[in-house]
Parts: structure tokens; sequence; C-alpha cells
């Protein structure tokens, strides 16, 4: 048998000691357990953001994989712990709606976590990545045994991803994040993009009132400057700039509109 | 036997070779190593950062934990570079406080590494973290026989953690650090809070000159742009906004003085 | 015998799924792996950068280390993807040069890595870390058979590091990169220092035309705010302060010009 892995997707930043006061609570709780890094830059607060990276990152993992994602501005609140069964992996977050994108992509079972006898007592009402998360995870990685947590709820959060739109003449859509190298990743998908431009590689695109005239293969495509449109890993179109960022060269951030010319 | 667990607390950024260098002398020297990233992004040379981050990070590790706490501006001249075996755990350091926090809250016996035989030869006078302390970490993490390591030393570096003091009217204090939300950890404990605000939830604290009113339970009890006080899960009083930065709110940082009204 | 280990170096950044998503594929193909990350914040496209780190890091791996390094502009181009055995460890990269200080460091056999049934299919042209160079690592740890991977290549990418150059009476370098504490690391070694120097500690440098006049044993030795030259543990002249940032006493950054004067 191989180790458990639980890996780890926050916004609690790394410069101090939330993230490795969670790997402690797990490895003292299960010293075999792998603990795997997926992020702790997550825009603070923000759940959108939360959702995307574990609904990009959760599908490459193997079998019985436990991610816990946190991103939790309820902490202490009335918002429940939960854990979820996926149909071949394990969630542990708050009930907040981050991770409807697993909802979406997976069948999947929510328990309210309930089963405080797991937990660090007593609870903190500011760190329930310490006192509840990190230990069900970490107790879960023992025996897989999810009913053991809690009982199933129906009524979990679950909010809709911002859609792409038709209107008119064009689909419109918007900037769901940026990434290291100023790539704006859209919510638009190779659907809402006219079939010729996937063969002649012209396209009509608007991003915060700027024109993006070109769909590329690669980053490379471009000329030095150019900002292109690209068919991205994640099945999302996303604006790059060969060896530059489209972020600064556009002026366009998180939430700014897309705008694709389908006439 | 569980692997052993080895901690990296360091002030090295990871944005070059240092991090991971240290990681390779560790696992060369013992390839059944676990090693955990605390934090690598400390404020640079900052003794207290480090003290501040451990001491709250480590005892939620198991036993026979070993942790390397790296700041560091004196590496390569007399300061000593020490091994302390605390009540359950391990610590490697340079002796220059930053395991002061360690010190007064466990029973410690502190060494002076001297055993040459372990370390990288020749040794820099520029990187202990790759020649001294990674492969002492990972020896003693093979048969934890820290007698082999160095002689024991009383006259190790201890500094005393900036107290919260009654002045008049007031108990005032400062604020230790931010962490990535923009909440502020000041030195200010339970203790200081008078017993009427613990029940009522008023209170009369002024940060950096500007009045905080409200003693929340949690992160989420603030109206939106409302800094409130909590009592934080490291044991101290915290200063927070909903969703938002108290640092950006309150235009205050580390060292800032912080007066809680106890009339 | 040991778990393998796998490092990566990138300029993925950590706030998205890209490197856990990397991490994910590598261990649902061999979860014995232990990944070790080494940097995920190099200077973005900046093959330069990716390669001093590697060159710094690797050989403190132990034997049959897999270090994957992906600095990749030109991702999903025909630029090729390889596989490198060193003398002990092994190398996996886009063909760019990024690995051409390890090629100078150690007789190397490159192989052009095309054995597709080992890829995440469909391979994307955008995101080679998963579904070419993670696998291809994974694969390669169960076995280390490198010959599986591909044919043997000799036009490999190899670009020539920059070179410090006697110029009369100076000899002229330039800063290669800035660590996180400000310190300047130059391409001058300790050949490049006059022998009276490096007795006396007397030097005469300048650096973005900035005069440097001392040499110090540790990045202590300087007063505060004087910047100093200091022989660094990787082997290069460093510009340091103590307990301060070069980079912003001397407003010089990476490329920024060095000259010793050697009359």
């Amino acid at each position: 048998m191989a180790d458990p892995i639980i890996t780890l997707t926050t916004d609690f930043g790394t410069s101090d000691h939330l993230v490795g006061t969670m790997k402690g609570v797990i490895l003292n709780a299960n010293p075999a357990a792998r603990i795997v890094d997926i992020s702790h830059s997550l825009v603070p607060f923000d759940i959108l953001d939360g959702a995307l990276t574990i609904a990009n990152a959760y599908k490459y993992f193997p079998p019985r994989t436990i991610h816990i994602v946190i991103v939790d501005p309820g902490v202490g609140t009335e918002r429940r712990p939960i854990l979820v069964s996926g149909e071949k992996q394990f969630f542990i977050a708050p009930d907040n709606g981050v991770l409807s994108m697993i909802y979406e992509l997976e069948s999947c079972t929510v328990r309210h976590i309930t089963a405080e006898h797991y937990f660090l007592n007593p609870v903190s009402r500011t760190f329930h990545g310490r006192d509840i998360f990190a230990p069900t995870a970490a107790w879960l990685s023992k025996a897989f045994q999810t009913e053991a947590f809690g009982e199933v709820v129906t009524d979990f959060v679950h909010f809709t991803m911002p859609k792409a739109k038709s209107s008119g003449q064009a689909v419109k859509g918007i900037v769901l994040r940026v990434d290291a190298f100023g790539n704006l990743m859209t919510n638009l998908t190779a659907e809402d993009i006219p079939v010729d431009s996937l063969s002649d590689g012209v396209i009509k695109l608007t991003v915060n009132g700027k024109e993006v005239l070109r769909l590329g293969q690669t980053f490379a495509s471009g000329n030095p400057g150019e900002p292109i449109a690209v068919l991205g890993s994640a099945g999302f179109l996303e604006i790059a700039v060969n060896r530059g960022s489209a972020a600064r060269t556009l002026g366009a951030g998180r939430g700014a509109e897309v705008a694709i010319d389908i006439t």
C-alpha cells in the first residue's frame, strides 16, 4: 500500500506558522501521510479562486487522495465543515461553495463533519485548518471510513461559476484569473470560438476594450508585445503575450470583460 | 518506525537554489527523511519573526521531529551553531536567540555543534544552512544521539520577547507581525483584556492612534471595513477586518503601538 | 531501496494549479516518488535563471535523483523535450539551453524524449510540464531505463554562460541574480580577484558605477549600510550589505555591470 496523500490548497500565504502548523497536526495524527502543497497563495477570501485551483488540479492525483481546501472568511461562524466523497477522491473544506466546481464535475456525497473526538480540542474560532480540517484529513487517511465523520447533508452551498453569455453578435465572458506569467485565463471555452477562427487563426476579441486579433496554437505564436488568444491546458481561452505579460500589455486583470465577435 | 521528520524555517526566500540545496544535503545523508517546509518567507534577518514562527508551529509536530530554524545575519562569525533538545523534539539553529521562545516554553538542553566530521567540508562562511545545519539534522535523524554533536553549553543567547506593559489606565503592547490577510498579531493576551470586554464584546483599543471598539469572536464578526479585535488561535489578540486587511485599514504594521484602555 | 526523488524547478509561481497538477501526475504514475520543490519562483521565461538555480542545487542531491527543470517560453513549438543522464543524476527539461551549466559540469548523455505512450494524451501545446515532463520523470523513477524514452541526440541547445572578461586594468562581469536578502551574485570568481585583496581585504570594485572597497569574509563584515564583496558559497563573488540589501543600497539588479580594478 502506498502512503496516503493529503494535499493543501489555501489562502494562508507562507510567511508565518499557519501552513506549518497544519502539516504538524497531520503528521502527528498520521506520520505516514504524504503532504503535497498545491497552493497557499490563493487570493485572500476568494472562494472562486479556490474553486478554480482545486478543480484544475485534483483530477491528476491518484485515487484516495484527500484534498484540504481552505478559503474560509466565515471561519468560526455557523458555516459547516464538510467532507466530500467524489468518485475516487476526497475533499475537506468549509461549506461555502469552494468545492462548487467539484460538484459540477463529479457525483459527490457531502457530509457535515461533526465527529468532535477527532478535532484538536478546544476548537478555536479562528483556525479550523489546524483544529478541524487537518485532523479530519489525517484520521480519514488511516482508514477512509467517511461515515465516521458525520451525516450526509444535501443542502450544501453550491454557487454557479460565472459562465460566458451570448449577447447579440458577441459572446461575453470575464477574466477568471491571472497566472504568474501574466496570462489571462477567461471563462470562454472552445465552444465559444467561431469554427472559422479555429481553422484560420483569425479571431476578433476585445479584452478591457482592447483588441486581440489572433488565435495562436502556443504561447510563442505571437510577435513581441502582441497579445494573442490561446486555448489553454485547462480548457479555457487564455490571452497571452509571447515572453511578456498580457495583464500588463492590456492593463487587464481579474474580472475584466472579454467579448468575442461571432459575426 | 515512521520516517524521521525534518522541518525548515528560514528567511531564504524561494527564488533561488538555497532551500533546494539544503533539501539535497539532507536527503543525501538520510534518504528516509521527510522534509517539511514551515516557511521560507520570514522577514530577512529578523530573529523575532523566526522565534515567533517556530514557537507557534513546533508543538503540533510529532515527538522526535527535528526543526531547522535559520535567521542568521551572523553566519560565518563567532556565533555558534546549536542543537537543542526540547522535551520531545529537537531544534537546530544559530545561537542568536532565534529559539528564545522555545526556551520559555520547554525545558531544554543546548549543545554547541562541533562534530565537524558531520559537516560538508570545507565549511563556507556564508551558507551554514548547507554546510552545518542540514547535515547535522540529517545525521541526527538517523540515530537521535545528541551527545555525538557537541558539548552542553549554558551561556546560549536568550532574548526576552517584547511584553505588554501596564501604563496608568492602559496596557500597552505592539504589533508583532502581519499575516497574509493583513491581520495584525499583537503581544497582548487574554489576560490583558478587561473581564467586561470578554463578556460584552466592547473594548477600547487604539492601534497606531486609531480606535478599535469591538472584541469579536470570529474574523467575520465585523461590519465591512470595521477593524475589530479577536483573540487569535496562537493566544494573542489580533486586529482584523472582515474580508479585508486591518494593516491597510489602520495603516499599521509591525512594531505599531497598541493600547487597551482598562479603566 | 529508498524512495525515488523527483525535484521541481520552474517559473510557474505558486498562485495557481500548475505546480499542484504536476505533482498529481507524478504521484499518480509513481506513488512512491518523493517530490522536492527547489523553486517555482524563477524569473519568468528566464533560461539563465533556471540554468543557475539547478546548477547550484543538483550536486547536493543523492545519486539517481531526477530533476525536472522548466523554463519554457517555447512550449508547444518545435523545441524538443529532453532527458539528460549526468554522471549520477537525471534531468528532464525543454531543449532550450536551461541545462547548459550541467553540460559544462558533467559528462552527459542527452536523449530526445519521444516515447509518447508515457505522455498524458492528448498532449496540450501549452502545458508540457503536466503532459510530458512530469509523466516522463515518474516513469523513469520506476526503472531508470533511459533508453526507453528516446534516442540520443548531440545537437542539443547549449548556450555559454556570460563570463567575466579582462579589459585593460579591469576585469568586467555582471550581476547574474539578486537573492532574497538583496545580495548581488556576480559572475566573477576567486580567480578574478587580485591576490593582495584576498589577503588584505582591500578591493577596488565598481557596481553600477558605485564603489565597493572591502572584501569581507562574511556577510556581517561590513559596517551598517556599507556594501562589501564576499566570496559566496556557490563560488561567485557577491556584493552584500550587513543586515541590509545591496540591491537597494547600490540601485543595482540583474545585468548590472561589475568591474574589479586589478592594477
